[in-house]
């Protein structure tokens, strides 16, 4: 026969379990859907070649080579929003997000853009596999604390989502540097 | 003094709002995200006239009218996947999921397209926030109960997910009939 207290830690055990249980599942799925997007989305920028790529999207749009460097700027930059470190190259702030495409600017080899998407996704996923689940529910380094507590959702993982939907709205835009698809 | 069943009665409690405090945060914070991308979504739909939405996205590219058929079918299709009940338009596979868009083709008016659109989405959006947090986790009507057992990332959540993804991947394609835009 079970004691009270040998019940109660029984019955601690058991719910910490199925607590974690559904939060393991909610981000799991999610880093899941994390790697496979990556995963495909890199398929398309294996098709592309720097030729392709360093073409406008559409007449008088961004280019394949100004979205990649956005998209490395963007991704690095989660690396110390969630709270992971130093990113890798703030100073891409100040060509690919604060200022738009232009003709005349010079911008790093698409091989050395290339290289560092690579990398930076390959930092950032190994730190999010790593996370606890309940971590995923934690403050993000760009909202305060008193601001977190009336806001609960602006966490790591709306981070997440919203940096997903990010990448594929602008997968819509790269993929039209493929001729003749419908996609 | 609380009897053993009491004890275990409050600890049930207690751990059971614990474990759905991390759902509910898990599924609210995706659920405002999704409505906020929503809103935003429909306020680009909202600056685009029905004659910008005929043209095409990009030369040889599909059409803002394909597009905004093609998302309100695959929403339309949600509303069965995730086991809410039957879709409205499943008539619309046929012309904007299974047929490229088509010059010569016939498509319902854009002023139909639009309306379908809000109302799709409205009966969806409500369906969603019904939902138990522990229902995201749950099969959706795609995947077998055998195949849910070994692989229990292809629930509801992951639906939501893909789906919110493709929303952006065609935004980003729709923001090009925007002109003067660096979006």
């Amino acid at each position: 026969m079970c004691s009270l207290n040998c019940a109660i830690t029984k019955l601690i055990h058991m719910e910490t379990l199925t607590k974690s249980s559904e939060s393991i599942l909610f981000s799991q799925t999610f880093l899941k859907a994390w790697s496979l997007h990556l995963k495909r989305f890199n398929g398309l920028l294996d098709v592309l070649g720097d030729d392709v790529l360093a073409k406008q999207t559409a007449p008088g749009r961004n280019t394949g080579t100004y979205l990649l460097g956005h998209l490395v700027a963007v991704h690095d930059g989660m690396y110390s929003l969630l709270g992971f470190g130093q990113r890798l190259h703030p100073e891409y702030d100040a060509i690919f997000l604060k200022a738009p495409d232009a003709p005349n600017a010079t911008y790093p080899a698409i091989l050395t853009l290339r290289e560092q998407w690579t990398s930076v996704n390959a930092r950032l996923t190994e730190k999010l596999e790593e996370m606890a689940p309940h971590e995923w529910l934690s403050r993000h380094a760009a909202v305060s604390e008193a601001d977190f507590e009336k806001e609960p959702h602006r966490n790591k993982f709306n981070v997440l989502v919203t940096r997903l939907t990010h990448l594929n709205y602008h997968w819509g835009q790269l993929v039209y540097l493929k001729e003749g698809s419908h996609e």
